[in-house]
């Protein structure tokens, strides 16, 4: 562990050195102070109070669903407990996705050898006719050789593809977007071919049987027409095995999914008001919904207990930031950051877009924060440099300048807005992500008071600065 | 890990020095052959493929039902491949239970916070009314408090009882008998007090969101009228969240769990017949059947594949033990070991009972063995001492005089056969066992392929052996 942190902290020294000839020195209070903060975080389990009462007392909170408003009605509530005076819900319209009946869905093996399995719908995917389906599989192994299968005409015709990718397990979680091309593009693929429906084998890196759900792909707005399904890492072994020994292999399916036209959702916002440029905004959010067959504990009930402990502990610190600090809850984040673009679209009309001077989401589950990056202009750096200095007592190193800001940031990031992120340790993230697994107990209090420690000096930091993050117009044209 | 073996061989000696003094010469042919055998055991991964051919073309396996049947078709088929030329089925009647519709149960939070959870009914349960019923629960942190609970009169009338033990974790598996009282006998102290259903927190040790089956206790023959569930343990914890809160809880059950009348399960036997004293038989074992939710590869797949190749590669080693080995691959294991009492019953029968030398059953998963314990004759001692001389570079230590020989060999041990045991590491057994969550690739063919050398040793040495391992009449006195 301490040789892999060294040779990090070499590479990015290395890197980095050419910001590191231009140095910036932080005003000497605001480092004390900043201190002082995250002292207090370490020894607080606020955070973890926070994510226990929303899993707690909400549960499964499906964007659009009466949970996830009883959600919003909690997270008002728990804001104005926490001293918040300023707290109000943002609402936006959403086309509502759910599962139907029950998060038991019905998925089996009829042949050769009878068995039920582990899946579960995938967000978008359309229902089976009422009395279910029941049809040959066609395995592809990789999304790409269903996406090169020419065949012979309607060789897919009536039959259920399946498509077997597996996810790269890493520390940033970085094998997720290339296992996620299935999931998002692989039911329209099938749909043209003819598939009556489409399984994956789930995303995720879990050996336990549960499926992956998330929501498939709709980039030109068009739907399925056809089921889509997850089915658990040992069940699509299971498979292939049936696969590999040449026999053919039928399965049942019975789903209630679907659309359910349009309903509200909304962003819960709190302010802590800035002492000397109230209108500079330095956003910093979470989101609070969450899939429908967990708590939704480390997704992302862990940022919202996070973000909203760092708050709060710099709203009772007595110490007030020179720009306001804005807390962003978001809604619907889980089915294509509606809440996100809703909160930036609303920004670009109201003309407070240019304001928000830089932004940050925690939504990388409750492991430690282990690395600090940016994406701001290259003037900045030096800036980042001297904060990193102060929180590497955490066991934070400096990363790169490209990255993003989280999920819910990227509608303000693409409008402009210089990010920066608190990157996690997501090692075992996707052994419960998106599946019934992401509870409660799988979540450590010490590592969740790290986090806030750093999300109090990281804020605080931002906060008390008069650095304009944008990159300048000559930084522009010099890249 | 070195430094625990060491202790534990200290120990060890330091509590057998009375047997110590006696010593026993094993036979220097039947050493070089067990070694030989032991080795070819280590390079094989047979165990691992019949485990597989097992799990993949069988599935789940429940007793009395038609996958069982088809297990036992399986493995007549299989041990024939293998050149078994003995194989017969011992059939035996059975009273049928299932879950009824599907693993599926319904199992729902309705207030405070409505949200599904996950349970599966126990093993012998009644179903639900056919609409499900909706109730109260009354919470107890202990099975013991529940069968101390007085309180007023009907106060569990037309309520769910839920009772919150935990089982400890330990490589041995101790934890689970305990932990197994309320998963056999809660149901009736619930009934008694007027109660319309039982949940027990899942029994085992995992944190995933599975809960964990098995069969009720009924001692005297009378049957559930009532529902009994295990919930998993992450949703147990959030019934004592709420129940902590000091809110009412109210839960929803739908289930169609039932017994279905009496059925024909079976044994299937194979033997390699004693070249000196035929008649003689070391018994080794493990069970065909599984519980519905997985494909049983830990229980009892993987002690399938291990007593199967062991005997594999004895047969076809050219060598001839003195005595007779039978290979038994019992029925209905898992619902009261009714294929270990009709076997133990029909030897009692058939007069050959007092024939059977000693006997042993793997069934505790698939991690490496790493103890040798007995049950047998004083005198019998120093040749386990030998014995367990010729196995110590497997990584095994010598156990205990006072254990069991697996659950199948209970019947025969109780009507007098001495018994032995190679005990497996059992840390993580109960994190898989009897979920859904048991399935093949949680299992090593390295690990399986010790397994087998231990077993291929064991078996070699009691089989060529003369010794009658039962206590001698002036032993039994003597304690």
């Amino acid at each position: 562990m301490l040789r892999t942190l060294a040779v990090a902290v070499l590479l990015s020294t290395a890197s980095w050195a050419g910001a590191q000839d231009e140095t910036y020195t932080l005003d000497e209070e605001t480092v004390e102070i900043a201190h002082e903060l995250a002292e207090t975080a370490l020894d607080s389990d606020l955070a973890w109070r926070i994510t226990r009462s929303l899993t707690t007392e909400i549960g499964p909170r499906l964007a659009g669903t009466p949970q996830e408003e009883r959600a919003r009605e909690w997270a008002v509530a728990k804001l104005k407990s926490l001293a918040f005076d300023n707290v109000r819900v943002e609402p936006f319209e959403l086309d509502l996705w759910t599962r139907g009946r029950s998060i038991y869905e019905e998925v089996a093996i009829t042949a050769p050898y009878p068995q039920e399995v582990y899946g579960i719908s995938l967000g978008g995917a359309a229902a089976t006719p009422e009395q279910g389906l029941e049809a040959e599989l066609a395995f592809f192994d990789s999304f790409d050789d269903l996406l090169a299968f020419e065949g012979v005409e309607d060789a897919l015709e009536g039959k259920l593809v399946f498509v077997n990718d597996r996810m790269v397990a890493a520390r940033g979680g970085e094998g997720y977007g290339w296992a996620n091309r299935k999931r998002r593009e692989a039911w329209r693929e099938a749909e043209d071919r003819g598939a009556v429906g489409v399984l994956i084998r789930s995303v995720g890196t879990s050996s336990n049987r549960f499926a992956h759900t998330g929501m498939m792909g709709f980039p030109d707005g068009r739907l399925p027409e056809i089921p889509a399904l997850a089915v658990s890492a040992p069940d699509a072994d299971q498979i292939q095995r049936v696969h590999e020994s040449g026999q053919t292999l039928r399965m049942r399916l019975r789903t209630y999914a679907g659309w359910r036209g349009e309903v509200l959702s909304g962003n819960v916002i709190a302010d802590i008001e800035g002492a000397e440029a109230p209108e500079e905004v330095v956003i910093i959010g979470a989101h609070l919904d969450s899939w429908d067959t967990a708590t939704g504990a480390l997704d992302d009930g862990a940022g919202v207990g996070i973000v909203t402990a760092a708050a709060r502990l710099i709203a009772e610190s007595g110490h007030r930031p020179r720009r306001t600090i804005r807390l962003v809850l978001f809604g619907s984040e889980e089915v294509g950051l509606v809440g996100a673009r809703a909160y930036a679209n609303a920004r670009l009309r109201d003309g407070t877009l240019e304001n928000h001077v830089i932004g940050s989401e925690s939504d990388f589950g409750a492991r430690k924060v282990w690395r600090l990056s940016s994406n701001v202009g290259e003037h900045a750096l030096p800036f980042f440099t001297a904060m990193h200095r102060e929180m590497q007592h955490l066991g934070i190193v400096r990363g790169g300048n490209e990255g993003g800001g989280g999920p819910d940031m990227i509608p303000l990031q693409y409008m402009g807005m210089p990010v920066a992120r608190l990157e996690q340790n997501g090692e075992d993230y996707f052994e419960f992500h998106h599946t019934p697994n992401d509870t409660l107990d799988k979540i450590s209090p010490e590592e969740m008071a790290q986090n806030v420690a750093a999300w109090v000096m990281f804020t605080w930091f931002l906060a008390d600065s008069e650095m304009d993050f944008r990159p300048q117009s000559e930084e522009t044209v010099s890249e």
